[in-house]
């Protein structure tokens, strides 16, 4: 059953671990491809064009949006990060699962495009531990994990908008858990019409042979 | 996250193996419970009541039927078959995912009740081999096999009802493909609601506290 891959949009609060979780996925597994976004902002030390981000001039942005080359876009901080389509297209005619880390307003408008993606929210298994980690980081001020927390309580809100939600209290286990979920996506009966086709044919070949 | 269990409605042709997939998922796991039909048939050579089936006479079964006692129920070859509620009702509660098995009208009936049940439809990999596990057991003569492949045509056509497919190819991969699709499930928005409401108090009651 070779068919196309699933875009599973990935997102979650600050701090739910879904970078790790995203990287574990493609090392662990070999079905995924993981989109890189485009940003205008400059690279930061130890990033690598291609590899955390396509870094791009804010001319050559807006031409790719211009193009329509984007499946969504959005400005923060003066800066714009949107995510490539031909990437992300190519991989899923491959039969590839693409992997999109994005936060919420993103992942709705992901939706509006593929209706079929997938939306996945990353949760820590309580708010408690969600502050615990943002400060057991160490490297965050009280304010910076203050607003993560402000951050939190707004995104909570969209939850609903989401297909499912993965609590990561263990790090291997919510791997295998994402995975898993990705997995029976691709066991629907709306993503096997073809082979539900295929055997309502060969089941008639059968019986109009016997007779 | 400890909820309501999940009611699976498990279908597919005659031969796809649907009995020992059934059993393999109670033995091998213990998060379920396996719905027992109530039938007016005679128990046959080694079918024990409560194991099998439960069996009743006509008129005890007809006076579940006036209370409302099953969840759904048909006649076949002048016998009744039927679902007893109260047990899938008290399992599901108890936190327990029910497994049925059941012919498509009657899955039909239970999702008009239970539209949370999960329906999954059993195929082999194709009709040839469904062929070859109906001619190889042996014990049935060829107009039986002719009269289930011709069954399977026309249950083929209500399979779009279903939620997912399972392709039973090895025994050991689909019980546990059966396993992950329906542990899946427990983790969809829609039966998180209570744990995802808990998160947004417990953040809000964070954020205040930092105030």
């Amino acid at each position: 059953m070779k068919h196309r891959g699933i875009l599973a949009v990935v997102s979650g609060f600050s701090g739910a671990g879904k970078g790790t979780l995203m990287k574990n996925l493609v090392n662990q597994y070999d079905n995924y491809a993981l989109s890189i976004s485009m940003t205008t902002r400059l690279p930061r030390e130890g990033e690598e064009d291609g590899r955390e981000y396509f870094f791009v001039s804010k001319e050559t942005f807006e031409e790719k949006v211009g193009q329509g080359g984007l499946i969504e876009y959005a400005c923060y901080c003066d800066n714009y990060y949107g995510t490539p389509k031909e990437y992300v297209e190519n991989q899923l005619a491959m039969g590839r699962d693409v992997l999109l880390e994005i936060e919420i307003q993103g992942a709705l408008k992901v939706r509006e495009k593929f209706p079929e993606a997938l939306l996945l929210f990353v949760m820590p298994p309580s708010a408690k531990e969600l502050e615990n980690r943002l400060t057991g980081r160490g490297t965050e001020t009280p304010e910076v994990v203050s607003k993560r927390l402000r951050r939190a309580v707004s995104e909570a809100q969209g939850i609903e908008n989401y297909d499912y939600i993965v609590i990561n209290d263990d790090l291997e286990m919510c791997t295998q858990e994402l995975h898993s979920i990705i997995c029976t996506a691709h066991k629907s009966v709306g993503r096997n019409e073809e082979f539900i086709e295929n055997m309502r044919q060969e089941l008639n070949v059968l019986v109009k042979g016997e007779k």
